[in-house]
């Protein structure tokens, strides 16, 4: 009795004194990012002096070149790049778009679709034809929609607390929305941008044509919420109005590019892996500040942050910086098959990928004995206001890492401002403020230290035995 | 026995309707808000019809107009202005100000403190003798202090998670500073602008001469943070150089001047009292649109938000709009005499002064018995990402309100961009997130709705019988 009332008393004390110790340390995670972060000079860089970064382009070149030099001045164990193929896809000159009805000419603000086909050199000009999904043009058919530009016009559902699921709700007007019109002889798409705000951006983003005949592809643009408005507006006035535009977009052969990867190797368990990173390209009308050269900065930090509060990781900790998350997805394909390749076993990823936002959580993809743990960890957070441990999803990036046994998660930052700048010319630095961004990896580093202390649990839970 | 289990069947039957009640409740309000709030509209006009509106201005005297005519559109029971009289002070010219050394002339960005007295019309040239504190203050005395100008430079702490509390350790250089430097013979006053962020806005604020002699009364002035770093480094090269600077800032007899109610009367109980408010007045350098523009349009939101949500309260609802928050407290003052004069019984007092960011919980003055109520409210804010009820202080207006068994409570909005706006020429409309500010408004409807329907305990904590 008297064994078991010491066993007790001691088991006490080492569990407070963990907690103390883990309270003590996330403290010193959170003070030296607040005072001597790195990620608000790093996203200036990667931001002004480069800009958007979009796969396959000289940008997106010299970022993986800046953050490989930057990574390297850490005094990380390996620095490296990771060859992969990237699509190129380019822009070319600044569209243009009007509409014109009973004379008037009226401007209206477009953007090619990333992957989209040009126009003719002489544009397009149709008459519009408004939808807000694919049935609407199944019932209206092939008669009605042949010859006509398809205006998606489904706008983001406002009264969700999570914009993300506004976004998901919307997101295949534009991914799809040209290969569903062209079945139907459409000659044009123009989609509502992905915006909750009322304002004159047009924001791109990833469309595809899928298995769509090359004769069937058809030019796609988003235009901006105001002009949505006043297309749909003049629509009900003059169903006949004609829509011009015009976009000069070009998909070239694929070009090498690369993952850039630092590493600082576990001293006990070095064949466990903790990655924590974001996607160095970004789309090209703005400077890519939000996305996801802020998720960049932040995972870059994460092994900074642990490096100054002297932490000495048990397990290997490695930042991967993703190429081609936005159109292709090429860089973490290639990540997860090389990791596969290597028998590396990932048991945490985390991924930073929806703005340099106020943290206040995570997402996480993984098995209840696991996610129990992770709860355990909430109160320690509970000092930085970080309140939000859900099971979820992750990131498109580190996704395919996901197994039976790791951990794979996402943060999540406050979400209200993020479609205002996502994939639009106003993603750009001023608009990241440098507390939340710092916020944002002392709160990444504070669960790579957690997971890098504690570990997961490495048995299925389907293996477990029952009661 | 049958009789009890159905008692308790019955029980969990109520709760559970109760509860289901109250989340659909919630559900409708927060859509209401997102989808046909009022606040960003009101916002608009406040700020950029009129502008910055310091107590006993033209614009304090517009906006008091302005929210009395829109709330009496809102169809409630009653609206009206309570008189009071407040202060007049004008910043006059924009002010000047440089340091020279070794004959270069550089010029700084400050702002003369809310109260400050004017310099000469020449301006004031003189050394400068740079501080942290009262302390240094004491420890160089009148020898080293008389005939220069002190230069409080501590600048807010950076990794305090509540840039409020950050804000409270460094207030007093500006609220005192002249008081204190003006006892040791200094002949000026320049305070490093309460601002986390590096930037080129002075910010303004109120001071005070406390009793000292009016010849021991000394200007005093903001200067931006990156001027402050400026000169405490120019300082160091040179101990001897030589500062200008000049105002003509004047203080005029008090005005009368108003606070604006609006009130729907209980169905129940009328003279139980549950306000929600923020302060119509603001500084005059920005359009006051985070302070506290945003408080007073979410308040007015409130209401209408409960007659839009058909909501038809017990208790009588009101909203007040505070005059002379920032130099003077006379509104909120007034407002808790005559409430006591008439013997209001104000249950619970919730005010909005924290900027219109996402809004991220609340802070409760009241007892344990009524925090716990509330504590048990918690889980129907969830699905709004509202997490933080905590007990701690309220807001300066709502404050006097406080007795032994009621609850006064302050809205908590994130805190990190805060004091980047603070007082400054960059407090502006377009600093606002319309999504942030509606979700402040539904959150503030939520609870006073709760308070309305459940009410507080009415027993002293003091007169509860022990175990």
């Amino acid at each position: 009795m008297k064994t078991k009332l010491l066993t007790i008393i001691l088991s006490c004390f080492f569990a407070f004194n963990y907690a103390q110790n883990d309270e003590t340390v996330l403290k010193t995670i959170y003070s030296t990012s607040l005072t001597n972060g790195m990620s608000y000079e790093w996203l200036d860089h990667l931001s002004n002096s480069i800009g958007g970064r979009l796969s396959g382009s000289k940008n997106a070149e010299l970022a993986v070149q800046y953050t490989k030099a930057e990574l390297e001045k850490l005094g990380l164990d390996k620095v490296w790049l990771q060859p992969v193929m990237v699509p190129k896809w380019e822009r070319g000159e600044k569209e243009m778009a009007y509409l014109s009805t009973s004379g008037e000419i009226k401007k209206v603000n477009i953007c090619a679709l990333g992957g989209s086909i040009a126009t003719p050199e002489e544009g397009i000009t149709a008459k519009v034809i408004e939808v807000s999904n694919f049935e609407d043009l199944a019932a209206l058919g092939e008669e009605k929609i042949k010859g006509k530009i398809v205006f998606y016009n489904r706008p983001m559902q406002a009264d969700l607390i999570s914009t993300f699921s506004a976004y998901g709700g919307c997101v295949n007007q534009r991914y799809a929305g040209a290969m569903e019109a062209g079945k139907y002889g459409a000659v044009g798409v123009i989609v509502r941008s992905m915006n909750l705000r009322q304002d004159d951006y047009p924001h791109t983003g990833s469309m595809s044509y899928g298995d769509l005949p090359v004769n069937q592809r058809i030019p796609s643009a988003a235009i901006s919420t105001n002009d949505s408005d006043v297309l749909s507006e003049a629509l009900k006035q003059n169903q006949n109005l004609e829509f011009y535009f015009k976009q000069s977009c070009q998909q070239f052969e694929d070009v090498q590019s690369y993952n850039v990867i630092g590493e600082i190797t576990g001293s006990e368990f070095p064949n466990e892996y903790i990655i924590v990173g974001g996607h160095l390209d970004s789309w090209d009308l703005g400077d890519g500040a939000h996305d996801d050269g802020a998720g960049v900065v932040q995972s870059m930090d994460v092994l900074r942050l642990l490096k100054e509060s002297r932490i000495k990781p048990k397990r290997s900790i490695r930042v991967v910086l993703f190429m081609n998350e936005e159109n292709g997805l090429r860089g973490a394909t290639e990540y997860a098959r090389v990791a596969k390749e290597k028998n590396e076993n990932h048991i945490f990823a985390l991924e930073s990928d929806a703005g340099g936002f106020t943290p206040r959580g995570f997402s996480f993809a993984t098995n209840d004995t696991n996610f129990n743990q992770v709860l355990g960890w909430k109160t320690l957070f509970k000092p930085y206001l970080i309140h939000y441990f859900e099971k979820g999803g992750s990131g498109a990036d580190v996704g395919p890492l996901k197994s039976e046994t790791n951990v794979v998660a996402g943060l999540r930052p406050d979400s209200q401002r993020y479609f205002d700048h996502h994939h639009a010319a106003n993603d750009t630095f001023e608009h990241v403020n440098k507390r939340e961004l710092e916020l944002g990896a002392a709160t990444m580093a504070s669960l790579v230290f957690l997971f890098d202390k504690y570990g997961v649990n490495p048995v299925p839970e389907s293996t477990n035995i029952k009661d």
